[in-house]
């Protein structure tokens, strides 16, 4: 960030009067640029004891497995994001449960939401940001292909609470200095 | 959002290629600038029976009483960032439980989340950006001089669930085409 989006003169990194961090600061129209962590919203899609999951046409990670999610958009809840990339990226419409995991992932500031989900119609297929989209038993899932740390510990958490027939939502911090997982 | 912030020059608002949503482009650089919602992060400090309510020093709804919460901050967690606000706001340690509400607030592009926390100690005083924090019964919440409708909307849950001694995640959609809570 180096021009301000307001009237296009350069930015300073500076500390603002009455706060207490760091922030882009326009040297001309003195607008305060604030930066914050992104949502990515996406589904646990469960069938018949399988997982659906996406293997990726695009970079980052390429040919890896990942659960459908994406960035949320404007104008959007949390569950609308969830279902949209769903819908985008596995072709199939999903009908959410519960918030399952919130992963903060402070290296790239990102915030992770994982819903469960069914599907309303077994149907799926390849969207355009996905090479294949397949169900997975536990045993058939690719541990050494998944796409993110945030997929595979997901997945972790969501077969041992499958175990046990309780999906409390798990709060999973990345990366933090006192990292966390509960 | 005018000027390009990595290279000054100006933006048009157009659809890029393989998007569907219209974005802010940069005309030279065509660097994309998608937006994406912030995210709140807040606690419900229970002490007794009673909740922490601030009333607000700032704009908007400067002298309505709201729960210590704010944007949350790159390189923090959802939970970080709940206890820094508290913090901040009340002067108080929080201990956080639950992910109480998480509320989409579609006209405004903000994703509101609310802890369950009681305090390290019951020591609490009125932050920077609040003229005073106070405990509440049932019966003294101020639901007139309540700053946001996500305030009201967040207690009034809490009070119900308490008599059932069940705390289940509650989502919240404002402004949605079709407004749902849960």
């Amino acid at each position: 960030m180096k021009f301000c989006s307001q009237c296009g003169s350069p930015l300073c990194f500076k500390v603002p009067a009455g706060d207490n961090r760091h922030r882009f600061v326009c040297t001309e129209c003195h607008e305060i640029h604030y930066q914050n962590p992104k949502i990515v919203a996406g589904c646990l899609v469960v069938h018949e004891e399988k997982i659906l999951l996406c293997k990726r046409a695009i970079e980052p990670r390429q040919g890896y497995w990942t659960l459908p999610a994406g960035f949320m958009e404007n104008s959007e809840s949390t569950r609308e994001a969830a279902i949209r990339e769903t819908r985008e990226e596995a072709c199939t419409e999903a009908i959410i449960s519960d918030l399952y995991t919130l992963t903060s992932i402070m290296p790239i500031d990102q915030i992770q939401m994982i819903y469960l989900a069914s599907m309303a119609t077994p149907n799926y297929a390849a969207g355009d940001e996905t090479l294949e989209a397949k169900l997975f038993t536990e045993a058939e899932i690719p541990w050494d292909e998944l796409a993110f740390e945030t997929i595979s510990t997901a997945l972790k958490f969501f077969f041992e609470d499958r175990k046990k027939g309780l999906f409390p939502l798990r709060h999973i911090d990345l990366n933090s200095k006192k990292p966390t997982t509960e």
